[in-house]
C-alpha cells in the first residue's frame, strides 16, 4: 500500500517502466479509456497497480488516462503488451507495436478543491479553474465528476461562484473570435417542442447586416434541438473553415456546434447531468453562458419561456434565474438582453425534425398556413437583437424584422446560408412524413385549457423523434381553441409500427392535453 | 430513441433474445460486472444497446447487470457468443458455452427517488427501502451511487431519514441471532493508531460470561484495522458455522466480518465514500449501527474519541453526534452506552500489525512495557459492557474487568479464542518486526505538545502497514513527555528500502510530533 508517487524525491520511481509495445484491443468500451496487462506482466507485477485503477498510457509523446483492467489470455494481451481499447488506441495515433509505457496516474490536483466543495465550502477562482482543466481533461473518475455536480447542484453555488465557473469553462476550450465589434446570438434555456425561432431569427438578422454565426446543439432529451432540424434542409456538420467563411460571406450560418472544442467541460458534466436530471440555475447559467462567450458572441437574447409545464413555471423564478444570467454575463463582458416568454404550449404545429422544418419555411415564405405563434415570437426576438445595432431606436426592431421577413429577404437569406452548408433538397411543400399516423382527438367537448410540454415531448420522441426525422406530432388545437367531443387535437407520425405503438401507449396513459372551460385557461403574462 | 421497456403492453419486445451462449472472457475488471458481444451478433444488433451501456445477464436463472462492451476480434467473443469478465462469470457459476440472454438492464425502480433526494427533498421509509435494496442488488451505477452519497452527505439527512436508512440497511442483508438474551459488542467511530481496545475488552468481557461475537474490518485507510492485528495472532477468516461454534463455545471471537453479507448496500456505499473522503454523521451512524444489529447485537458500547486530530474534534460536536446515534439506536431496540474519549493522541505504543499485537499481547501478559493508556481505556469500555449485565451495579464494571484482566483470566480466554480460530505461533516476545528502522529525533528541547494522529498513520502507512504486518511505528514519547534535542520519538519499522524512504520523506515534510511548553498541551475533557 505505497504510494508510487512521490516526485519531489524518487523521480526514477515515478517513471515509466519500458520496454512494453502498443497493442489495439478490438473492444469498444464507449468513450471510457481502457488498458490492459497481463497478469503475469513485470510491469503490472511491479507496480503495484491492484489498489487504484486509473493509469496513465504514454505513446509517441502523447498521455492519456485510462482504466486498468488484467488480462489472464494472451490471446488478448501478452507479457510485454499494453492492451488498449479501441478509442483510446484511436486517440493515442500510433500503430501496433510501437513503443509504450504505463504507470499511475496521478490523482487530479483539484481534488482537494473537490473535497472542500463536497464539504459545503465555497471555492474561490482558482479552485474552479483547478477543477474545471482536470474535467475537462478527463482528469475525473465518474465518481469524482458526479460528486462536482451533485455538490453544486441547487442553490451551493452563490452568484459569484457560478462565475467563476463560467469563466473558467470559457478558459479551458477554443474560443472563437470573428474580428467583428458585434457577434449576435440567441438562446432559449428549452423545454419548450416545436420552439425553432433560431431558422428564424438567424436569416431576419443577418439579412438586416448583423454577424450571427449560430452554432446549435442536438436534441438530449427533447424530440429535435436546432441542429436536427436544420439538418433536414442542409448539412451542419463542417470543417471549422467553411464555417468561418459562410458566415463572413453571408453574416450567419446554422450549424451543429459540437466539432469546435468549446467549453469541452460542459460536455463532460453534461454525461453526468442528464442521467440524473439535474438543471440547476448555476449549472444552466455556466453551460448556456461558457458556450456563448466561447463562441465569440457580444451580444445575446436570451428566452426564457414560462409556463406550467416549461422549465420555470414563475415569474419570480424567471426573474431570479434572470438576475443570475445578468450578473454573471456582466461579469464576463457580454452583453445580454433576456426575454421572458409564453411557455405555456408548445410553439408552432410541428414537432419533431421535419415537422418543424415545414414550420420554418412555410413562416419564411409568408405562407397563410404557417404557425402566427412561431413568426411572432421570432420577429420579437430577431427585433431585440436588431436593437443591438448602435442606430436602431428601441422599439423600432420589430417592425425592422417584420419589413424583412414579409418582403422574402430573410427566405434569400437562409437559401443562401442553406446552399453554403449543403443544401439537402427538402421539399417544405410536400414534407415526407412518417406514413404510419395516429390521429388523437378530444375525449369530450369543451376548450383545450392545457398542453403538457413534457408529456407532448415525450409522445414525439416515443414515436421516433429525432432520430426518425420523419416522426413527431402535429398539433390541430392549441390552448382556448374550442373543440366538439371526437374532434382531432393531434397527429402522430411514426415510421415504424413499434414506434407508433409506443407513442399510443403513452397517449392512452396521458395525452398531453387537458379540456376544460375558458376561465380555466392559464395566465402567464409576458414582456417584450 | 424509443424505449425498448414497455412492459405493460409489448412484452415481447422485452424478451431476451435467444440462442447465445456463454463464454468467460479472461479479463479481471475489478469488481465491475462487463459483457461483451461482436458488434456484428445479431443480438447487438437488434437491441438497440449503443444508447445505454447497462445490461442484465441471464444464465441457469440466475441474473446479473454489467457493462457492456462491443468487440471487433472474434479471438474475444465471437458472433453468438455473449462475453463475461472474470468477476461476472465467477458469479453466474455455469460452465462456458451454456445458454445465455442478454438485454437491457432495467433503470433502478428507486430512481424516481434518488431524483427527489438530489434536488432537496426529504424521503421516507419506502424510498430508503427501494434505494438500499437496489444499491445492494447492484443496480445503481457508480453516477447514480455517487449522487446518492453526496446528496445525504452533511446535514442533508434528518435523523429520521438516517434512521430509516440504517434500518434498510439491516433489511437487506443478513441478519444473525445468537439466540442469546443479551449480545454484546463494542466499536470505535476510528482515527486514533494503534487503537486496539477490541482484542482486550473481548477477552475480557467473554471472560467475565456475556455473549461477544466480535466482528471487524480491515483496513481501510488506517495502518491497521482489528482484523488485520488479529491476523498476526489467529487466523480470521473461517467459515460462518465455525464462528458461530466458537462463540457458542468461548463467548467470544475476534473475526473478519466480510464474509456475513451484513449489510451489503454498506459496503456498495463505502466504495463510493471512500474516494471522496466523505465520513458525514448520518452515514457514520447508518453504516455503524446497520452492521451491528445485523450482526446481533442487543448492547453496543461506542467509542468517540475527540481530539485536535481525530475525526471529533470538540466536545459539542461529540455530543451532536451522541445525539444522532442514540436516536438511530433507540429505533431500532438497540441498548447504548456512548463514551467520549481521548483521541487526542494514538493509543499504545505500536501503530502497525505486529507492533499492535505485541501491545495488546503485553497488556494480557501484566507485562511491565505493557501500554498504560492501551490498558485503562480498554477496562473503562470493558467494565461498561460488563455493567449491560443485569446484576452488575453501575460503577462495578470497571473493577470486575480490572480483576478478570489482573488474574490472568483475559489472557487464558484470549489464548482459548486464538487456539479455537487457529493459532498463528506468533511470538510476541520476541515480534518480527520490519528490520529496516529509521529513528526520528527531537528537532529541539521541550515538551511533546501534539502528535498528529493523521501524519503517524500516514507514516506507518508508507512503512509498508497493514500489508506488510510487520511494518509500522514504535511511539517512544507521548503527550507531555519531556525531551531533550536529539532524543528520539519514534522508530519507523519497514521490511522494503523504498517503503522506508517513502516514510522517510513524509517524515522530513511533517514528523507528526510538535515540541513546545507545558502551557501548550491541548486540554480535553473525557468522560467516563
Amino acid at each position: 500500500m505505497v504510494s508510487t508517487k512521490n516526485p519531489d524525491s524518487s523521480p526514477d520511481r515515478a517513471a515509466p517502466p519500458s520496454g512494453l509495445v502498443l497493442r489495439r484491443v478490438a473492444i469498444d468500451t464507449y468513450h471510457e479509456n481502457v488498458a490492459y496487462l497481463h497478469r503475469e506482466c513485470a510491469v503490472y507485477r511491479a507496480e503495484g497497480f491492484q489498489a487504484l485503477s486509473k493509469v496513465e498510457v504514454r505513446a509517441n509523446g502523447k498521455r492519456i488516462l485510462a482504466t486498468l483492467n488484467v488480462v489472464d489470455d494472451t490471446a488478448i494481451v501478452g507479457c510485454g503488451e499494453l492492451g488498449v481499447s479501441e478509442d483510446a488506441f484511436a486517440q493515442l495515433a500510433v500503430p501496433n507495436g510501437h513503443p509504450a509505457a504505463v504507470s499511475q496516474a496521478e490523482p487530479a490536483a483539484s481534488i482537494p478543491a473537490l473535497f472542500r466543495k463536497i464539504n459545503g465550502e465555497r471555492l474561490g477562482r482558482e479552485d474552479f479553474e483547478a477543477i474545471v482543466r482536470d474535467i475537462a481533461q478527463h482528469r475525473y473518475s465518474k465518481i469524482e465528476l458526479t460528486a462536482f455536480v451533485v455538490a453544486c447542484n441547487r442553490s451551493e453555488l452563490d452568484r459569484e461562484e457560478v462565475y467563476f465557473l463560467t469563466e473558467a469553462m470559457v478558459a479551458t476550450g477554443r474560443r472563437l473570435d470573428w474580428h467583428e465589434r458585434l457577434v449576435v446570438d440567441k438562446h432559449c434555456i428549452g423545454g419548450i417542442p416545436g420552439n425553432r425561432t433560431s431558422m428564424l431569427v438567424v436569416p431576419i438578422v443577418a439579412a438586416y447586416g448583423l454577424v450571427f454565426p449560430k452554432t446549435s446543439s442536438r436534441a438530449i432529451t427533447s424530440p429535435a434541438g436546432t441542429a436536427d432540424t436544420m439538418e433536414v434542409l442542409a448539412t451542419v456538420e463542417m470543417p471549422f473553415e467553411q464555417l468561418t467563411q459562410i458566415v463572413h460571406q453571408h453574416h450567419g450560418c446554422l450549424a451543429w456546434g459540437g466539432t469546435a472544442d468549446l467549453s469541452p467541460a460542459d460536455d463532460v458534466l453534461i454525461s453526468v447531468e442528464r442521467p440524473l436530471n439535474i438543471d440547476s440555475p448555476g449549472q444552466m447559467v455556466a453551460s448556456i453562458l461558457s458556450k456563448k462567450v466561447a463562441a465569440g458572441a457580444t451580444h445575446l437574447v436570451l428566452d426564457i419561456p414560462i409556463g406550467p409545464t416549461a422549465k420555470v413555471r414563475s415569474m419570480p423564478e424567471a426573474q431570479k434565474l434572470r438576475r443570475l444570467f445578468e450578473y454573471v454575463a456582466d461579469r464576463l463582458g457580454l452583453s445580454l438582453d433576456v426575454v421572458v416568454t409564453d411557455g405555456r404550449q408548445p410553439i408552432g404545429r410541428g414537432v419533431g425534425p421535419v415537422l418543424e422544418a415545414r414550420d420554418v419555411m412555410r413562416v419564411l415564405e409568408n405562407h397563410p398556413d404557417a404557425p402566427d405563434d412561431l413568426r411572432e415570437k421570432s420577429l420579437r426576438l430577431a427585433g431585440r437583437l436588431i436593437e443591438c445595432s448602435p442606430d436602431v431606436r428601441g422599439g423600432d426592431g420589430y417592425r425592422i424584422a417584420r419589413d424583412i421577413l414579409d418582403s422574402g429577404r430573410a427566405l434569400a437569406k437562409m437559401q443562401a446560408i442553406i446552399a453554403a452548408q449543403g443544401a439537402k433538397g427538402f421539399d417544405h411543400h410536400h414534407p415526407a412524413l412518417g406514413s404510419l399516423t395516429l390521429d388523437v382527438a378530444a375525449p369530450s367537448a369543451g376548450v383545450v385549457v392545457g398542453i403538457d410540454n413534457l408529456q407532448l415531448a415525450r409522445i414525439a420522441r416515443l414515436a421516433g423523434a429525432p432520430k426518425v426525422p420523419q416522426a413527431g406530432v402535429d398539433l390541430l388545437k392549441r390552448l382556448g381553441d374550442a373543440v366538439v367531443q371526437g374532434e382531432v387535437l393531434y397527429r402522430i407520425h411514426a415510421s415504424y409500427a413499434a414506434d407508433l405503438a409506443f407513442a399510443r401507449d403513452a397517449c392512452e396513459r396521458e395525452n398531453a392535453y387537458r379540456i376544460g372551460t375558458v376561465d380555466q385557461l392559464p395566465q402567464v403574462f409576458v414582456e417584450f
